[in-house]
């Protein structure tokens, strides 16, 4: 289905207001999730349905709990991840301009940040290099079990070039979660090694994955590096637990750095797209037409949609959208 | 064959002196080479054999080209990575403990740093959360193409526990360098997705995949890794190349972080060991009598190695190091 952006924001912007978002924070939530929707990212308008993004009852203001010239960490105030996100990495990016590094953590979040490369771009973007990790609920299982434990623990780095910055954003799982509702509500199956059922058979039924456990990729490298980020958005944000120690938050770390505290800013950004086109003239591999760099993919879709206008939909997530737009839906 | 630990260390010592090493700068290398040798890492004495790690004559003493509170870019001086390493994880530290962030760049290193995750380790054996990313000549080759344009690109975390440091240490390789001189040395075959030969073809032969590429971990996102390892360790650190382009430079990068910035330390500490404790009593797949955590499995075998006081090692790879420490041996 065609829709266009217009109609997509409206609608989605008729969502996120009956979910109880004041207006600026609804535009910022809107903004973040575009960006993922125009990409093909999975992290995009998909958060919208079913139970969706309500907004926590608890939601109170973003309070400053440890401050220093270079770090804080802030008490998300049980907002959701893009309105704590929107605080955190300007934050990271002041404290790095004054001082050339910054590291600020957040804890009480109630939910997703959304494609945290949205904010390693606005970092890169500052000039600076961004590194993003994103803590969730308890999702994924270590290499060796199927019990959930860990997030989908994102992790993002934003690198500023003479050009558009380069942005890697990956999940440490071997899906994101809102790629298996993705799938769920397309009525398509997952591949056959990202998830297990509650019983720790291998699933690729959308349904009984949710309700079992997913796979960290790339093996005991890809979990080795999932563990990091649980490390970086549990302990060292302090996160907060149920009574039964089952985690409630979605913590997040940003890392903002100055090249210039190594190298000359400019000469940096310059290597920097001379490596990126020193790596697409490579040889390639049979079967391929092009090598491709991280996000490089994504900037086309997003470029197309905002030149067209318009982007195609499946047609389940636009009629679910719409059902969630209506003043009367039920959730 | 087992070798006792302490003939090892003589014969690894007379190995680095044939290669012109300075006592304290042959110290320094033999500690980094035994701890991967004792963890049944590859990165161990399988270094020394073959064209070795001879000194570079061009060995000069390092010196620090860009200098701040929190950071500084060191020039290695053509040294050999372990003693830059030893230099630019001490100078990490050091900052990190006066202002609790450091950013420490090297640049013209003449050669591998041996297994990273010591000086990560070093880092959170000082309390402190370590990010090490270490560059190397150009072996791998991006997704979607058989060029090799990357190091192997290993990148570590060292996160301070109650207990001994969590440390993971990964290639963003399929395969290490020293895996494959590892497989070489030894007459094995490699597996069957790590390389290719020089025109594009997968290889399971060590000495075609030498004169061919090595190829990324985990699919496409661990070659946005790669990329990402080679950005903080080429353009972020002014790497050096040869008149036509090709990098000459091992160069690498050290981040410290105190956890105190944003949480107690010592609470930081017990909750990363609750952490992996948690993590080792989830629920396990069948075939799993564990779930392992990064580096455990190495801790174990360096802590058995320790207790003999004495260390399995494959034949050829001795009888090479035992050729390697003669006097009139050639290389």
């Amino acid at each position: 289905m065609n829709v266009s952006l217009d109609t997509l924001r409206q609608t989605a912007l008729a969502v996120l207001t009956r979910f109880g978002y004041p207006a600026d924070e609804a535009q910022t939530i809107l903004e973040v999730l575009m960006y993922a929707q125009l990409r093909g990212n999975n992290q995009g308008v998909v958060k919208l349905i079913g139970a969706g993004l309500p907004r926590d009852p608890r939601a109170a203001p973003i309070r400053t709990v440890r401050d220093t010239k270079l770090s804080a960490l802030l008490d998300g105030g049980w907002n959701i991840g893009m309105v704590v996100m929107r605080a955190s990495s300007q934050l990271a990016i002041e404290k790095c301009r004054q001082h050339g590094m910054s590291l600020v953590g957040t804890q009480r979040i109630a939910s997703s940040t959304g494609a945290i490369g949205y904010y390693a771009r606005q970092i890169a973007n500052a000039g600076f290099i961004g590194l993003v990790f994103a803590g969730s609920g308890e999702y994924v299982a270590m290499h060796g079990s199927y019990e959930p434990l860990f997030g989908t623990n994102p992790l993002a780095i934003g690198i500023p070039t003479a050009a558009q910055p380069l942005v890697l954003d990956m999940a440490t799982s071997a899906i994101a979660r809102y790629g298996i509702i993705e799938a769920q509500t397309a009525g398509r199956t997952l591949p056959p090694d990202v998830a297990y059922d509650a019983a720790g058979q291998p699933t690729t039924d959308p349904s009984v994955a949710l309700a079992g456990a997913i796979r960290t990729f790339g093996g005991h490298k890809g979990a080795g590096l999932a563990l990091m980020v649980e490390m970086l958005t549990r302990p060292l944000v302090a996160a907060t637990y149920s009574a039964d120690g089952r985690k409630l938050d979605w913590g997040n770390l940003v890392i903002a750095i100055d090249p210039e505290l190594l190298v000359d800013a400019q000469s940096f950004k310059q290597e920097a797209s001379d490596l990126i086109q020193r790596v697409k003239a490579t040889r390639r591999l049979p079967g391929f037409d092009e090598v491709l760099v991280p996000g490089e993919r994504g900037d086309r879709l997003m470029q197309a949609a905002l030149e067209s206008g318009s982007i195609e939909i499946d047609d389940a997530l636009w009629r679910a959208l719409l059902q969630a737009a209506k003043p009367d839906s039920k959730e």
